[in-house]
C-alpha cells in the first residue's frame, strides 16, 4: 500500500508549558523530512487556526529558529481553549474543518495537548471516520498537570515538577535564615490531581523541603491542618508547606473558596483578589494570631520556566512529536502517543513510545495513587519519589544571548492558498 | 610591622540572595588558608551570634562542602535583623562583643550584608579603634536590592536580575498564548531603589518583555498608569506591567497602602493579604471592568534563585569576600569592599575592587539616577541596559543530584571556647 500523501497540520492547545514547543518542533521537524508529507502547516491558536483558515507556512521558517523552539517555553503557535460542540448536535465547526483540510489536501493531523485538547482531537478524528475522509489524526500530550490517561507521565509535567522542587528548596533556605519563627505557604497549580504539588516532596525528601504536603486527592481538614502547623511551628519554629490549588474539603468544596466567600468588597466594588495562598494564611492568623507568615504563588511562572527544565522531559516531549509523525505517516490514526515505563538491566529507567485510544484519553482523568500519599494525608511516600525522580534529570543545554535564554522567533508566515 | 595575628569571625546579616555565600566562601576560604588568622569563626545569625557567644568552628567542616557555599542560596551561618544601638546611648552590646573578641582573640571581623549591617559593622568598627582594640574590620557588600553608595554595584543584585529578566520574559510568552486579550503585572523587590525592578528591561530590550516599568525612582501616577494601560489594552490586546514594591504618590505614600487602606477586614478579623500587585489588578478592575488581568509577585523566589544565578556575579562576590580577607591581613580596616567598573581595549567589561569608608556606606543609599528612566517614568533607557547587561553574563555550573542542585551541608559545630 502506497503511503498517504498530502499536507499536514500541527495545533496547540490549552495551557502552555515550558516544552511544549519541543514536541512541536518534533512533529515539524520530523514533517519537514518526511517525503510524503507535502507541506507543514502551523495552525494560528489551535483548531480557531484551522477554524479561521489561519496557517503558517512552517517551510518558511529559519531551520535554526525552529530548532530553538526546544528550548522556547509556551506554544509558538498559539494556544486556544475551544471547546466544539457535539458534531450530533451542530456540525458546522467540523463541516468547516473538513472544507480546510480539503482545501489545503491535510491527510495528516496533530494536535498538541491536554485533556480538554485530547477532546477536540477525538471528535475530529471521529468525525472524519464518519464523513470518509482520509486523514490521520494523532494527539501528542502535554500539561503540567500530569492527568493524562493511560500514558505512564505527560510531557510537560516533569519540567513544571523540577522548577517547583527547585524553587520550594531554594525558598526552604531563604525563608528560615532568621532565628525567629515562621510560616511560608506555597500554592501550586493542580485542579484535580496533585501530581505536581506533590513533587515539592522531592525537596523533602533530600531535607530541605515541604512540612507538609497536601493534594486534591484527599479531602483537606482544615481543623487537622491548623494542629499540624500550630504543632511543627512550636516544635521547630519554621513551617513550609506546599498545597496545591484544587485542595477541598469533604463535601468537595474547595478551600479557595472559603476565601473568596468571606472576602469583602474593597472600595473599587471588587472582592479582594487573593487565592488558596492568601485564605489558607488567614485561617492559621485567625487560629495562632499575629506570627510570621507568608503566602507564595507560583502562578504562571511554574509553567513556562524553560531555564528549569529537565532535559529528560525536552528529549521525550520531542519524541513523542515525532513518533506522532512517523506512526501517522504508518498508518496508524486515531491514537495519542503516550509513555510506557520500564528499566533495563542495570535499573536505569527507560522511556518507551505507546499508543492509546482517543476516545478513552479524551474522557478520564489519571489521579496520584491513594497509596503514594502517607496516611495522614499531608505527605508523599517512596513510590511517589520513585516515579518522580528519574523525570527530572539532565539540565538543558540552552542557547544564552546577552545572558538571557534565546528564545525562537518564528516569522509565522501565513501559507499561500 | 609584622601582620596581625589572630582569630576572624565571619558574619551574615539581612535579607539573604542567592549569592551571599560565595562572599563567606570568599572568605571562609581565604581565611583558613592564611598563616596569620589562626581561626576561621563563622557567626550564627549574624552579630546575634556574637553576642550570644554562638560561634561555628569553620575549620570543621568538609571543604567540599564549604566549596558548594558557591552555589548555595540564602545565608548558610544563618542571619539577623538586629540594629546595634549607637554606643554613646547604650555601650552593653558593644562591651559584650569586645568581650567576645578577647576571648577567641578574634582581630579580623567580617561583616556581609546591606546597608543595615554596614551601619553595624562602622559602629563597631568605630567603637574598637575608640577603645583601643586592633582589630580590622571589613564590610562585604550584598544585596538584591542594588543600593548601596559608592560601589558600581553590589553582589546578589545581578543574579536577581537575571532571574527577574529570564523569568518575566517567559512569562511574556506564557501570558500572551491566546488570541484573547490580558493584562499581566508583575510586582519585583525594591522599596526605595528600582535597580531590581529595572532589569525587567532586559526582557524588553530582547523584544519579550514587559510594555511599562514603574521604579520609586519617579513619582507614580496613578491616572496615567491607567490610561496607559488602556491604552496597550485596546491597541494591541496585551500588556504586561512590571512594577516596584516601593513605588509612592507624589506626597510619597506608597501606592499598596492605597490596597491595604480600603481592604476591609474578613470574617476571620484580618485585612485580606494583597500586595502592590493586587491593589494594582483591582485599580485596572475599578477602571475597565471584568478584564482578564492577573498579578504576579514575584516574592522570596527571586533572592534566593541559585538555579538562575549569573556566574559574573558569583564570581565577583567571591572575589568581594576574598579581597576583604587579603586586604584586612594587609592591615586595611574599617573600609567595605567595593566594585569599580573599567573596559578593557576591546570594550570588555572588567570589576576591580575598591575601598570605601563604612562610616559613607552606612548612612547612604544609591538609587536609580532620573535619567537612565526615560521620560514618562514608565521604562528604562540604554544607559541602564548598558549598566547591568554585562553583570548577568556567564551560566553557573551547579552540581547537581537527583536532578537537583546540590547545596551545602555545615556541620556547624559550635567552636571549642
Amino acid at each position: 500500500m502506497d503511503a498517504l500523501r498530502g499536507a499536514c497540520i500541527i495545533g496547540q492547545s490549552g495551557g502552555p508549558t515550558s516544552v511544549i514547543n519541543a514536541s512541536a518542533y518534533g512533529v515539524i521537524r520530523t514533517a519537514l523530512d518526511n517525503p510524503n508529507i507535502t507541506r507543514v502547516l502551523g495552525a494560528a491558536h489551535g483548531i480557531k487556526g484551522v477554524l479561521n483558515d489561519e496557517l503558517y507556512d512552517m517551510a518558511l521558517e529559519d531551520a535554526s529558529e525552529l530548532e530553538l523552539l526546544m528550548h522556547t517555553p509556551s506554544s509558538a503557535l498559539g494556544s486556544c481553549r475551544y471547546k466544539l460542540k457535539d458534531s450530533s448536535v451542530d456540525d458546522s465547526d467540523y463541516r468547516r474543518i473538513l472544507e480546510i483540510f480539503k482545501k489545503y489536501n491535510v491527510r495528516y493531523f496533530f494536535y498538541n495537548g491536554g485533556n480538554d485538547s485530547m477532546d477536540t482531537c477525538n471528535k475530529i478524528s471521529k468525525y472524519m471516520l464518519q464523513v470518509g475522509y482520509e486523514c490521520k489524526i494523532m494527539g501528542v500530550p502535554k500539561t503540567v498537570d500530569n492527568d493524562l490517561w493511560g500514558t505512564d507521565h505527560c510531557p510537560g509535567f516533569p519540567s513544571a515538577a523540577k522548577y517547583v522542587a527547585t524553587s520550594i528548596m531554594e525558598l526552604y533556605h531563604d525563608a528560615r535564615v532568621y532565628d525567629t519563627p515562621m510560616v511560608c505557604i506555597v500554592e501550586i497549580m493542580g485542579r484535580h490531581a496533585g501530581w505536581l504539588a506533590g513533587s515539592a516532596a522531592i525537596a523533602t525528601y533530600l531535607g530541605q523541603g515541604p512540612d507538609l504536603i497536601y493534594l486534591p486527592e484527599v479531602a483537606f481538614d482544615i481543623n487537622k491542618f491548623l494542629s499540624d502547623v500550630e504543632r511543627l511551628y512550636y516544635d521547630t519554629g519554621k513551617v513550609l508547606v506546599a498545597v496545591s490549588e484544587g485542595i477541598h474539603d469533604e463535601s468537595g468544596k474547595l478551600i479557595a473558596e472559603y476565601g473568596a466567600e468571606n472576602a469583602p468588597v474593597d472600595s473599587f466594588g471588587h472582592k479582594q483578589l487573593g487565592g488558596l495562598a492568601s485564605t489558607l494564611v488567614n485561617m492559621v492568623k485567625n487560629r495562632m494570631g499575629s506570627i510570621k507568615i507568608r503566602g507564595i504563588e507560583l502562578s504562571l511562572l511554574q509553567r513556562c520556566a524553560a531555564h528549569c527544565a529537565s532535559e529528560t522531559d525536552i528529549a521525550e516531549s520531542f519524541m513523542a512529536g515525532k513518533a506522532a509523525v512517523d506512526l501517522a505517516t504508518c498508518g496508524v490514526t486515531d491514537k495519542m502517543v503516550g509513555f510506557e515505563r520500564t528499566y533495563d538491566k542495570l535499573g536505569n529507567y527507560v522511556c518507551n513510545i505507546k499508543l492509546m485510544d482517543l476516545e478513552k484519553v479524551a474522557n478520564a482523568e489519571k489521579k496520584v495513587p491513594r497509596e503514594w500519599i502517607n496516611a495522614e494525608g499531608n505527605g508523599l511516600t517512596q513510590d511517589y519519589l520513585d516515579y518522580v525522580l528519574p523525570l527530572i534529570s539532565g539540565t538543558p543545554k540552552l542557547t544564552y544571548e546577552n545572558g538571557m535564554p534565546r528564545f525562537a522567533k518564528l516569522k509565522k508566515i501565513l501559507a499561500k492558498k
